[in-house]
C-alpha cells in the first residue's frame, strides 16, 4: 500500500518526467531540429504544456495534497513525516495555489499573445522600429497587471511577478540593495574611467570554428563535468537545459573574432549545469531536487564564468594551454591577458557587458519594468525612458531602439520581473564565494594546479544537494551567515579592479 | 461546432502528436544522449507509451469513433462523409479493435519481459550463450502466442502476428510467394558461384570517418532530400525516424574498412524518409499521412538503395565524384566498380547480405519462426533448426551462435512476424520498380545525369500521396495492374546477374 505521500510524489514525479521531455523538446529545437520543423514543434510544445498544467492544478493532486496539507493555512496535516517532507509539501502547495490562481483561459490568452508578440518584436528589433511592437508590449504590460492581481500581493504589483522567479526577495529589499550597489558600481566606474584601457586586440582575432570548438571542448574536459551525464553542443544563444540530474546538457556559440565568448559562455552554462547535476537525484520530481530559483541558478553560473573563470589562479593553469593552441597569443604574456579579459567599458547591450558594468544594465531594466507595471511610466514613453536612464548609469546613449530597448527578448515573452535575478544572481555568487574563499585558504593554489573539484564539492554540499530545502534568502544566511548584500560583490569587484 | 469527425480527428492528431514526441526521444537515445541517461530515459519513454497507449483504447476515443462507424461490423454510420474519410475510419476502427484487444495487464507483462530479454539477448550475443537466452525466447514465444490468441485468426496463429507489420497478406500467401522466390534464388545463386568472383579489394581501403562523413553528405545533397525538414546524423546502427512530414530524420554508420556500407545506408534510409516527408501533411495525424505497412515501407528504401542506387546509371553519376575525392579508386574503371558492388557470396550474417542471398536469410527466420509459433520447433531446438536451415538454403553453418540464431534483436524485443516484411520490401520495390521503368522510358539517360527528382515525384505520386487509402496488396494492383509476385524481384536480379 502506497501513502497519500507517496502517490503525491509518484504524481509529482510523473509531471516532472513529462516536464524533462518538454525540455528535450526545446533543446532540440535550438540544436538539431530541422528549419522548417517550427510548426510541428510549437504544437508538440503546446499540447505537452497544456498537460503538464492541466495535472499540475488538476483534482487529483490538489486531493493528495489537501489530504496531506491544510490548503488554506498550510499546516501539515499528515502525521509522521519527516523533515524534509514537511518542506516539499510546503513548496508543492506553494506552487499549486499559484498555478491555480490564474484561470485557464488567462493562461491562453497569456500564451497567444506572448507567442506572437514575440515574433513582432523580431521583426522590430530587426528594423529597429519600437512602434512595432508597442501595441503588443502594452498589451503584455497589461495581462502582467492583471496576472499581479490574480497572484495577488502586500506591497506592489512587481512583487507578485518577481515570486515567479526569485519568491525569497521583496520588491523593496532589491529595491535597497539596488540602489547601494548602483552608488557603489557609479563610483567604481569612474575610478576605472581614469585609468588607462588595457590591450585587447589579441582577443579580437578571428580564429576558426573548429579551433574554438576545440578549445571549447578542453576546457570542458578540465571543469569538474561529468561527460556521462552531460553533453555540449552549439546554438545560436548559449544555454544550458536539464532533463533530469544524469541529462544535463549545455550549448556553446562560435563568434568568429572573439574567441573568449565561447570559453566564457562555456564555464557560464557549466555552473548551471554542475548545479542541476548536483540536485539529490534519489528526490527526482520532488521540491527537494529543484532549484531554489533563478537568481540561485545564476550565482552558479556566474561564480565559475566570473569568480572562478576570470580569477588568475584560473588562468594561470589554463592560459600556458591557450598559448600552446592560439600561436598569436605566445608574444601576450599571461598578466596582460588577465588585464585584457577584464577591461570594463559602458557599452549599449546587456550580453555584452563586463563585469562591473552588467548590474547596472539590470539595475535599469528593473526600474523601468517596476514602473511599467504600476503604471507611472507609459509603453509610449519607454524608449525615452530607457536612453535617459542609460545617459544617467552608463553615460551613454543607444543611437537606435534596437540597441536600446527592443535588445532583449524578455518582455515580448511576458516575463516581467525576471531581468532582476540576472544582478541577484552575482551578488548571491560573490557572497557564496567569500565563504569558500574562507573555508578553502588554499583555493588559490588549488585552482592554479587545475584542481577545481573542489570547488564543485563545496558548491555540491552547500548548495546543490538541498534541492529547495531553503530559500534563496535562507541559504545565503546558513551559507555564510550574513543576509543577502551588496557588500561582498562590491568588495570582490574593488579589490580586483583597483590593482589595476 | 465541430462535428464527431472533426473531434476525431482531432483527438487522434493529438495522439500522433506524442507519438512524434516518442519518436523524439527514441532519436535522441540513439544519436545524442548522454550514456549515462539510460535510467531516465527509460521512464520518459515508459510514461509516455502508456498514455498513448491510453489515449488509443479510451472512453473518448470509442465514443467518437463508434458514433460515426459500427464497431461490430465496420458499417460507416454518419451521414455525408467523404470517401478518403470513411477509408480513415475503417483504419481508425481496426486499430481501436486491435489494441483494445491486449489487456493492459498484458501489454504491461509483454513490455517488461522484452526489456529485460533484449538486455539478456545482448548479453548472450556477446558470448554467444544461447543457454542464457533461451528461457526468456520460451516465454517471448508464449506471449506471442498469446497475443496472437488475443488478436484472433482464421488459419494460423501467425497471422495474427504479422497483422501488427503487414496486415494484407496472409502466412499462406507469403509461403507460396517465398516457396517459389527460395527456387529461383537458389538456382540464381548456383549459376553465380560458378563465375568468377570480382575483385572488391578496392572496397575494402581505410577511408577516414571524417572522410565518410563528406562522401555521404554529399551524396544526400545530390539526392530529392528536402535539407528543410530532415537531417542526417552518426549512430550505431542507421534508421530512419519521422517526427512529421515537415521533420524527418536519418542516421547512418561509419565502418573503416567499408565505405560503401555508409553510402549504401543513406540511400536506404533515404528512401524510409522519403517515403515519410511525402505523406500528405494536410492530413498529419489521421491514417491518410500513415505509412501502409511495414513491407511498402522497406520498399522505399529499397528501391532507393539497390534498384536506383545498385544501378549502373546513378554510378555512372556518381562515381566521377567518388573517384575525385577517393584517390585508390582512380585506376578502378567504373565497370570494375560496378561489378565489385554486386560480388554474391553466401554469408553468415543477415544485415551483411547481397541482394541476391539476402532474402534466404529472411525465408530462413520466417520459416522458424512460424514453427516456434505453431509449437512445431522447441526453442531448445531452435539452434540447430537455425544451423541446418542455413545449411540447406545458403550452404553454409554457422560457427557459433552469435553469428547463427543469436545474430538479430527482433526476437528479443518479442516482434514475431517483422522478419517477412524485408522480403516483402524487395519483392514491393522491384515490382513498383517495373511500372517506375515502364511509364519513364529513359529514366537510365535521366539518372545517370543526376536527376533523381521524378523518381521520387513519381512514388510521391504513386505510393507515399495516398497515406493508408490503400493496403499493400492494393496498391501494388493499382500501380503495376498485378498482384504481389516475386516476378519482378527475380527477373530484375537475373536480368542484372546473367550479364556479368
Amino acid at each position: 500500500m502506497q501513502t497519500t505521500y507517496q502517490k503525491l510524489t509518484h504524481l509529482s514525479k510523473e509531471i516532472h518526467t513529462y516536464h524533462s521531455i518538454l525540455s528535450l523538446l526545446h533543446w532540440d529545437q535550438e540544436t538539431y531540429m530541422p528549419s522548417g520543423a517550427t510548426t510541428p514543434r510549437s504544437e508538440q510544445i503546446a499540447l505537452l504544456s497544456h498537460l503538464i498544467h492541466e495535472m499540475k492544478v488538476g483534482p487529483t493532486f490538489k486531493r493528495y495534497l489537501s489530504a496531506l496539507i491544510d490548503l488554506k493555512n498550510g499546516k501539515v496535516k499528515a502525521k509522521g513525516l519527516k523533515k524534509n517532507e514537511h518542506v516539499a509539501l510546503k513548496e508543492w502547495r506553494r506552487e499549486f495555489l499559484r498555478a491555480t490562481k490564474l484561470p485557464s483561459t488567462f493562461v491562453k490568452e497569456f500564451s497567444e499573445l506572448t507567442s506572437q508578440a514575440s515574433a513582432v518584436w523580431a521583426e522590430a528589433k530587426k528594423s529597429g522600429n519600437f512602434n512595432l511592437f508597442a501595441p503588443f508590449l502594452e498589451k503584455i504590460v497589461q495581462l502582467n497587471q492583471k496576472k499581479a492581481e490574480l497572484y495577488g500581493y502586500d506591497k506592489h504589483p512587481y512583487d507578485a511577478l518577481l515570486s515567479s522567479y526569485e519568491p525569497s526577495l521583496s520588491t523593496t529589499h532589491i529595491e535597497t540593495i539596488f540602489g547601494r550597489l548602483q552608488t557603489e558600481l557609479k563610483n567604481l566606474l569612474i575610478k576605472i574611467s581614469n585609468s588607462p584601457s588595457p590591450k585587447t586586440a589579441f582577443l579580437e582575432k578571428e580564429i576558426s570554428a573548429e579551433k574554438q570548438w576545440h578549445l571549447g571542448t578542453h576546457l570542458l574536459s578540465k571543469l569538474p563535468m561529468d561527460p556521462i551525464h552531460s553533453r555540449l553542443d552549439r546554438s545560436i544563444h548559449p544555454f544550458s537545459t536539464a532533463l533530469h540530474p544524469y541529462d544535463s546538457r549545455i550549448t556553446s556559440r562560435i563568434l568568429p573574432n572573439r574567441f573568449f565568448s565561447n570559453l566564457s559562455a562555456i564555464l557560464h552554462e557549466t555552473g548551471h549545469s554542475l548545479y542541476e547535476m548536483g540536485l539529490p537525484v534519489e528526490y527526482f520530481g520532488t521540491p527537494l531536487a529543484e532549484a531554489i530559483s533563478l537568481s540561485i541558478h545564476e550565482s552558479q553560473s556566474r561564480f565559475w564564468e566570473t569568480l572562478i573563470g576570470l580569477s588568475l589562479p584560473f588562468w594561470k593553469f589554463f592560459y600556458p594551454y591557450l598559448q600552446k593552441e592560439l600561436p598569436h597569443l605566445k608574444r601576450v604574456p599571461l598578466t596582460s591577458f588577465y588585464r585584457g579579459i577584464h577591461r570594463v567599458q559602458p557599452s549599449l547591450i546587456r550580453v555584452e557587458a563586463d563585469e562591473v558594468t552588467y548590474c547596472l544594465h539590470i539595475i535599469l531594466r528593473f526600474d523601468l519594468e517596476k514602473r511599467l507595471i504600476s503604471g507611472t511610466l507609459k509603453v509610449a514613453d519607454l524608449p525615452d525612458a530607457w536612453n535617459q536612464k542609460m545617459k544617467e548609469l552608463l553615460g551613454i546613449t543607444p543611437s537606435n531602439h534596437s540597441e536600446g530597448c527592443l535588445q532583449d527578448i524578455h518582455w515580448s515573452l511576458g516575463a516581467f520581473g525576471y531581468f532582476p535575478t540576472y544582478a541577484l544572481g552575482n551578488l548571491f555568487a560573490a557572497q557564496f564565494f567569500s565563504a569558500f574563499a574562507k573555508e578553502n585558504p588554499k583555493w588559490e593554489e588549488r585552482v592554479s594546479q587545475g584542481d577545481l573539484l573542489f570547488v564543485r564539492e563545496w558548491l555540491r554540499e552547500k548548495i546543490h544537494c538541498h534541492g529547495k530545502t531553503y530559500t534563496g534568502e535562507e541559504l545565503v544566511k546558513k551559507v555564510t551567515g550574513k543576509p543577502l548584500s551588496e557588500d561582498a560583490y562590491c568588495s570582490y569587484l574593488k579589490k580586483k579592479y583597483n590593482k589595476f
